[in-house]
């Protein structure tokens, strides 16, 4: 593959908010339960050299002597010559894709299997098919061709734990548990599991009962490979935790129905590795496309895998809840992220997008009033919208508010009552659409009353463009999902990204009111139509704020095209070809005054700000090709290319799959889950 | 009081294994919850100026700006002129004292309320009484003198969490709760709970729906003073871990018996807030003698303090478990700490110790071969002994085996058989004696014969000083708990340390094996008190080790002494008036020569090692007072005051009472209950 190999990529069980995060040099990987980040520990990979010492993949670091903190008046007599090295860099491989991240060095092999499977439907699937599901585990295939070497040699794999609960050696299954949150497990009989201060310290133990040394931070897995063998050994990680995880709603992990903590779960993914191998490849398969260049193949398989760390399936008093954790910033189910990650989630599992879209109806929503802008004391009724998030950290937030907004607040943290009220709206069509499966009572005829209200207070006076705040608000006003994208676009009053999304949501709609309205929201649709394409033809572009207020080159203009096509409306497009020739003539103009492009062949999603979001770029891609048919070198591979060689710049590295970036380097949502838009990659 | 005021003290509850810690100036305290160190966070405590700023005592470093993370292109336009201002050091005044520790700023005063109860025995004890005892808080009484100022004033208790799981706003009671783990309340009906990015975030908010913010790291507590009045304020600070919490053994918290959670903790402790400050005030008289000069009482109150963070009462399917953790290592019930614990354990709560014991004799107990130094492949039968503890962090150590031990191990983690065996049998018999409580069964015995095959192999060669190692050192030997003292006093073998111990747990014997085997134990009581003396009788001291291989001058050799004391048994040293001669002779002798004093006064354990442990100078000084009869400069208040002084040393600040003092400052040992010792002195 092109660019560097030593970057983080992450293996996560299905909804168990947990990884192994490993590729990075140094101490940046490990075993992590409940983090925006990788857990940033050593993990000590490889096999004994013919020669005797042993060689890993360069996934620590030196560090300490931690047995100094015991015995400081220790002197360290002797260095031992560096029984542990690193395999040089040239004779390391890696394939990395979907489902795989497999790496050779030398004779060994390692094969890691990451549980990118769907979540089955609590309400239709079996006991056994949710069990095998939502184990909390990732599966590893460690290989060691010994066929060539006359004596018994080692393999490896050890990690630091976070240094909290002690290090305990485990007999059923074999394996090193760190407290009651992670653990290594083998169904290798001959496995030897240590504990100790270090990957070294492990692998130098020669008296087998101080494996079970419990003062160190490290477990590690050792397996023989007899002389002259291919040797082939499983091993899992394991991931747990138990009880109440939550506040605000009290919840346990769903896993917690299937299984009584660790080595339970070990014992399962362990005696279940082939059926889980012949899953996840299966899979896998649903994410190629011959259509893919190497560069998508390798985005595509990052940013599912990223995704994946930050799925958490909870236990409300056996109702189940579907949260996606936002990356590094842990907000739950944030509401601009759900409707991004929903093309992924219909794919994979319908039912986890209606729990998301109940939860924000059920104790997620609010009815406001609206005011103008700068009259705060002037309120005219306003309606139903959503909040921008659940909550943060497992904290439920209160009902009604997120863990992010705030009231009468400028700029980042303001409301997003109308973007929130189009993604709710779009993502429930878009549900229902696919499944058939309408649940949602007079909740649409509600949100189409609250954006006409947000259109003006007088009917006569709309024109498909929000122009009021909500009252939450109070003196400042409404934001979007750009919020941190530039300062001026963070307004969402006749925002132009969100007047096509409100478009899209009054063509959703049609579907899903009563019949003697949907006159009403085809009106709306063209009034909303009507105002782009009247900006388009006064400007030449569609101003990023239609009044002018703002009048920076936004990429993100089209992107609100991507549901009339998803929501199989694109017949009705045919209504609206003057609002395609506006979306392709803005696109077009942005894109060949080279504004929205970096040097490098990458895009720039405003052409007044260094902050490119990599998810929003991919849904536009495809949009511009597939919705638009713009077919030009910019729509071509050199983009997908330079988008990869950002992920693979070194600043980047640790963070797996990460969204924000400023020429290129990630400054904010790292460790990312809303890159899965790339999949729609694979419908082109 | 003399030295700073800015010391980290430790409030914790019982068994709990948490703490509130404050005191050192910056980011150095905080609510920690299984830490063997102090949270490392900020504390926002203070009050509103008249001026309109806020003041706080200094426990908060500025830190940046959180909110940056999430919005990164953020321009900071104005900066807040200083809202939050430390009181100037000359305006605070603090009183530190058992279960108290009382601020003073200018118009406000905290006082805190550490609960340094005793351990109920829940075989006895009843329901209500067990549920006061053990719930997992920390009391908190806020007042601030508004009397002279004419507009209401917020005064406010704010921390910093550890940033994993999110904080959420309670209302029952009113409070700020950081996931499952850590909480504040009060029960103020007009407090006002807030959650933030720092504690000036929340200071400064005005409006207030947004003190529900949910990404931030911060909960704060905020109470209103009305004009003119002296108001009161009280809170709690709430510990909780639910479900299992240990491997090896699985056990919960026994706390999780009464409480349901962090709300049901804070709810109870608020409502018995007066009955906690009587019996908090009345159990502190029980540290006081008129006796005790100003550096002995502080070195008490910071000493039992310390101690209760490191208790953790557990719940092992129905039967109690008594924990206490080792300080900044964690190791559980390290049995060389638990024997000089017991002097504290058995005037609060003497069932701790029985509950100790059993589990050593239940499952830390194992039966070896010996053999004589050098000749590891000639076994001798052994006998019983005991680990050096039951497990570290939450993990039990498998049966037979400590965290620590390690097999084939020359120094530090060697096996300590010999040591734990007099341990054990120092400590069975002192609970025995001040109770009447015999559970031992034919234990004694057992533990008896295991000290005979360890002097000797061959009955004729005995000289009741131990003379073979544990086969489980196999080419190396045993060492003591003054491992890491000086390295050729680690060697337990001769050890005078160990032979003074040796007699006294042969004296110890003597009541609790049959009676037809106490001549054979008096015999061996004589045997080492005859070694000793002929030792000091050759050399005019007794040296390390007796046979001269080690000829160190150390304290400790008369540490054992205590035990004939303790044991009631004083009368019986009228037989060894020789060794009491040749143990005055010594200590007075590495004492007079200044070998063993700092310049400073300050003890110093070994002439040949600068590392002096805290809590074995406390014992070592009662028994050089109490038994031997010493009143010297140097068994007086200049060392008190040196000892005071060390710990109140720039670099020992954050760690609270520590013991293992180089030059009078703490390299290992930190944050560490061991120095319980110290109540010994009340018994002057």
């Amino acid at each position: 593959m092109s660019g560097t190999i030593f970057f983080n990529a992450i293996h996560a069980p299905v909804g168990a908010h947990s990884s192994l995060t490993l590729g990075c040099k140094g101490r940046l990987g490990g075993l992590g339960r409940e983090l925006g980040n990788p857990a940033r520990k050593n993990l000590f990979i490889g096999l004994e050299n013919p020669k005797g010492y042993f060689e890993a993949l360069p996934f620590w670091e030196g560090g300490t002597d931690e047995s100094l903190r015991f015995d400081h008046m220790k002197e360290k007599t002797e260095e031992i010559q560096l029984p542990l090295r690193p395999f040089a860099d040239s004779a390391i491989s890696r394939e990395f894709s979907v489902g795989r991240d497999i790496w050779t060095a030398g004779d060994f092999r390692m094969e890691i299997l990451s549980p990118v499977l769907p979540a089955p439907d609590p309400a239709k699937a079996g006991y056994e098919a949710q069990k095998f599901a939502y184990c909390p585990a990732v599966l590893v295939e460690i290989t060691v061709d010994n066929t060539k070497c006359d004596h018994a040699r080692r393999a490896f794999f050890g990690y630091e734990t976070d240094g909290l609960d002690g290090v305990f050696q485990s007999q059923y299954p074999i394996g090193v548990v760190n407290g009651r949150a992670t653990a290594l497990f083998t169904d290798d009989p001959n496995a030897i599991a240590g504990c100790g201060f270090s990957g070294q310290d492990i692998l130098l133990q020669k008296c087998i009962p101080n494996l079970r040394f419990g003062l160190g931070t490290c477990g590690m897995l050792m397996f023989t490979a007899k002389p002259g063998e291919k040797a082939v050994f499983h091993m899992v990680a394991a991931f747990f935790r138990e009880g109440l995880v939550t506040t605000g709603l009290e919840c346990s992990y769903w896993y917690a129905r299937f299984f009584k903590g660790l080595n339970d779960v070990g014992a399962y993914a362990l005696a279940n590795f082939e059926l889980y191998r012949n899953a996840i490849l299966d899979n896998a398969a649903k994410f190629d496309s011959p259509n893919l260049n190497d560069a998508q193949r390798f985005q595509i398989a990052h940013s599912i895998a990223s995704y994946y760390n930050s799925t958490q399936l909870l236990d409300l008093a056996g109702k189940p809840l579907w949260i996606v954790h936002e990356g590094e910033y842990r907000m739950m189910n944030t509401f601009d992220l759900v409707v991004d990650q929903l093309f992924f989630e219909m794919k994979m599992n319908p039912w986890t997008v209606r729990s998301e879209l109940e939860l924000f109806v059920d104790r997620y929503s609010y009815v406001d009033q609206v005011h103008a802008p700068g009259d705060a004391n002037t309120l005219y009724p306003g309606g139903l919208s959503f909040n921008h998030d659940v909550g943060c950290r497992n904290a439920f937030a209160a009902p009604g508010r997120s863990a992010y907004e705030c009231d009468d607040k400028p700029g980042c943290f303001s409301h997003m009552t109308h973007e929130q009220l189009v993604n709710w709206i779009l993502s429930a069509a878009t549900y229902t659409h696919q499944t058939g499966d309408n649940p949602w009572g007079d909740v649409p005829e509600r949100c189409f009353d609250s954006m006409l209200n947000r259109d003006a207070a007088d009917p006569a006076d709309r024109n498909g463009v929000m122009d009021l705040d909500s009252s939450r608000t109070v003196s400042s006003s409404e934001i979007t999902t750009y919020d941190s994208l530039d300062a001026s676009l963070g307004q969402a009053r006749a925002n132009a990204y969100l007047v096509l999304k409100s478009f899209a949501s009054y063509l959703a709609l049609v579907d899903l009111i009563p019949a003697n309205r949907r006159a009403e929201a085809m009106k709306q649709a063209h009034l909303a139509a009507d105002s782009l394409v009247a900006a388009f033809k006064k400007n030449g572009f569609i101003p990023a704020i239609l009044d002018g207020s703002c009048d920076s080159h936004i990429i993100p203009a089209i992107e609100g095209l991507i549901f009339p096509w998803i929501l199989g409306k694109w017949d009705l497009m045919k209504e609206f070809l003057g609002l395609l020739d506006a979306l392709k003539g803005h696109f077009t103009s942005i894109m060949e005054s080279g504004e929205c492009l970096y040097a490098d062949g990458g895009w720039k999603l405003s052409s007044s700000a260094d902050n490119s979001w990599l998810s929003k770029i991919y849904l536009n891609q495809f949009i511009a090709r597939k919705l638009l048919g713009v077919n030009a070198a910019y729509t071509g591979v050199s983009a997908d290319e330079a988008h990869r060689a950002w992920l693979l710049k070194k600043e980047n590295l640790e963070y797996a799959w990460s969204d924000q970036m400023t020429s290129g380097v990630a400054k904010g949502s790292k460790y990312y889950p809303r890159g899965v838009t790339s999949i729609l990659w694979t419908l082109e």
